[in-house]
């Protein structure tokens, strides 16, 4: 890991800069809430826009879809959130802090040496490591606890205007089933034929007992899912090229390959419906991460839909009047993580020659939340540079900025990823030239300024 | 109004062509919830990225903001909302149906030719009111209420693993609070000077009673809010402005101007604390509706902020050294009911020479969900065809369509407002030329095939 790389780090450039501040701050936050700031809104739209035009425009299989946040319970009763979306949790009896159980043996069994998945035991065998491990708290060191219970991660709310268990409706845990219950009606509207994939960007919420590390777990959050329907025994196919196109695009945005890694589950760590899963992981300064669930899970969600709504989810094929209900391979990918990943994955501190020290964020070029800032040298010019403002705005986003010494600015620029300086000098009322600073060999080019333009575009496409 | 432009159509047409679905509908929906499909999630994109573009990209004074949907649930105490974001409720004790008590009589007195504005009066006043007219129940024709009641229309939800009052939490009722919370994080962090403004787009949600007319007014909804920050004196300068540049943008994206009206609050139906605000509304088939509202909301905001934080939100003019808390002028636009207007605005049924019709949506190219399809004579073509496909696509949406005569493809791209088909024949393929199809004047040029994108994208600019 690179020098000064440190959540720490991150967290307070990103807090300083503009990139993410904690939610409702002014009132002393709210568990683990974060606010996207004006250069964090700019960072996590090009990260949305660079997956929608690969998983969607450019896709000849793939079309887009925004269903509510808030669904018909029979939804969640279906898909087997209300059954089973349950975390273990239980609560010290000596000092009354509450933990997830399965969390607190991984941990502990962690630091004892033994690597051990405890998510998906039964209650009992969790009980059972417990004692045999004799656990602590993590709190108060004392080993009492009360039995580990069920708890339902869905956020439930009231619609209309009685609180009762008739109207109790959910925040939607995932957006995964927005697709599934409009499988009809986008296939139909848009002819589809197999294979063919439904993508969607969206909020989702779930009452984590323990969110934490920054943006990587919190109770809202958003995610960009894909999910894929094609032909089943044509399954594992789509699927090693789904896992393939999405560690493809993190690479081609310039994340580094040693920081990622793919964990295919073993037989007994997949879901009894899935024929493979692929966990797509970041190396965060805190540990391994998943970025992108990559799973094959056959028929199992149309099939649930098709039981409790009646509907007939069956796909004829054209060509050889087969009928079948499509298999489907679900990229799963959360977008504040990989928002965090690729704010740690730029962030740098560089030793410069002149004995200087710079930090730096070294964005995709696509991904950087200002593609150029305009520095006029003196406050005497600003007409001209204001000018260059106004039209190179109209394309991508730019910032001005005439305060302080251009040392300090290009140091600023640096430390939120601007990819290019644009220095406008007085020579440039005259020549009609101007100075582009690449950020990341901080080499300079004068060029005239007409061609600013294309100069910049060919630089930050995707 | 023209020709067959009713809602009934609009909503037919939403749903057969993949704009608009029911939400939830495979479970009998719920309540007015609507999900868009593949053509709805761009055309709001679009208006989205439209709206993003002049104010935050292109402006010299705006920063963007991501805020959270879960907020410290203080900031509604500080807001009002806690104690004045509520609904007057009547039920009808004969049918035991449930009313606005102000829509209920401004609906009566409306229907014997008496317009009044009944929000904002007291319960005192309405009940009178429902006495002297012998109100009926439009339900079963009763003359039998209840008392009015307050009904808070934030809804709530528990974070944490108990459901207690101090874990009570609310789904966000407006984007705008998270503006003002974050106000001297963005400032400080931006090193902004007066005047300035924060744009937000996100979701909210409000627990409305009757929640109706399509998209226009739904419980879960998205807004595009901006909060302009400027100097006491210079508010009323500031809210022309902003008041024009709305109403422009609307027109620069062809909104036909005669469907759009700007109507000032009188001093009487002014909020408390404001200066002046003005409501841009839209004639849709079922009336006038408020698309959006442009308040001078004078220093009120940041004051309740001020006095429920502590935190001090006063601005120290660098040159003068003055000294103030800064007045702010809010548009607020509702992101699905300008998305409804466009779509509502582009629809038309026209008769052609040949005594055939066609329906054709005539959005602004820029916010057409798909830019181009394009159209192979013969699936025998479909290589040349689809390289033009991976091209384009690159840049812009783009459709593939090889079903069906080409009169019917032309139809379909017409009832989706592509405004530009592209015909691919035999003699594209010696000749490297295409025929380019207008929708709106259905006239047809042929170009060289490495002319058309450029071609395209002069004419979906914005």
């Amino acid at each position: 890991m690179s020098k000064g790389k440190s959540m720490e780090n991150v967290v307070a450039l990103a807090k300083h800069r503009g990139f993410v501040f904690p939610g409702s701050e002014i009132y002393g936050g709210l568990a683990n809430t974060w606010d996207y700031g004006p250069l964090g809104v700019e960072l996590k739209n090009n990260i949305k826009k660079a997956w929608w035009k690969k998983f969607v425009q450019e896709s000849p299989h793939n079309v887009g879809l925004d269903a509510s946040i808030l669904m018909n319970p029979q939804t969640w009763v279906a898909s087997g959130h209300v059954g089973n979306f349950n975390d273990p949790m239980i609560d010290c009896k000596s000092c009354k802090t509450r933990h997830r159980a399965d969390k607190l043996i991984e941990n502990a069994l962690d630091e004892k040496g033994i690597e051990m998945i405890v998510d998906g035991l039964s209650f009992e065998r969790m009980a059972e490591l417990i004692e045999e491990h004799n656990i602590k708290c993590p709190t108060c060191g004392a080993h009492d606890y009360t039995e580990i219970r069920q708890f339902n991660l869905m956020f439930k709310t009231f619609q209309g205007v009685t609180e009762s268990s008739t109207n109790e409706i959910f925040l939607r845990p995932e957006t995964a089933q927005g697709i599934f219950v409009n499988y009809k009606n986008v296939q139909r509207s848009m002819r589809k034929k197999m294979p063919f994939g439904i993508a969607q960007i969206g909020k989702s919420f779930r009452n984590e007992i323990t969110p934490g590390n920054f943006t990587f777990r919190t109770r809202e959050f958003e995610q960009m899912e894909l999910e894929f329907f094609c032909k089943p025994g044509e399954d594992l196919e789509w699927f090693a090229y789904w896992r393939d196109f999405c560690k493809n695009w993190l690479l081609s945005l310039d994340i580094t390959e040693d920081n990622i890694r793919l964990r295919d589950h073993d037989e007994d760590e997949l879901s009894h419906y899935s024929n493979a899963t692929t966990d797509i992981e970041y190396r965060f300064p805190f540990g391994w991460g998943e970025l992108w669930g990559v799973a094959d899970r056959t028929d199992f969600d149309l099939k649930r839909h098709m039981e409790h709504s009646g509907e007939d989810f069956n796909y004829i094929d054209p060509i050889t009047n087969e009928r079948f209900v499509p298999y489907c391979i679900e990229p799963s990918l959360g977008a504040d993580r990989v928002t965090l990943a690729f704010l740690v994955d730029a962030y740098g501190e560089e030793e410069l020659d002149n004995d200087d020290t710079r930090t730096v964020l070294k964005f995709h070029p696509a991904l950087a939340p200002i593609k150029a800032a305009i520095l006029p040298l003196s406050k005497k010019l600003s007409d001209g540079a204001s000018e260059i403002f106004a039209d190179l705005s109209k394309h991508f986003m730019v910032e001005y900025d005439e305060s302080q010494s251009i040392g300090k600015r290009y140091r600023r620029q640096d430390e939120i990823g601007t990819p290019f300086c644009i220095t406008y000098d007085f020579d440039s009322v005259e020549d009609g030239q101007v100075t582009v600073r690449h950020r990341d060999s901080m080499e300079q080019v004068r060029m005239p300024i007409a061609e600013v333009q294309a100069y910049i575009e060919k630089h930050i496409q995707f």
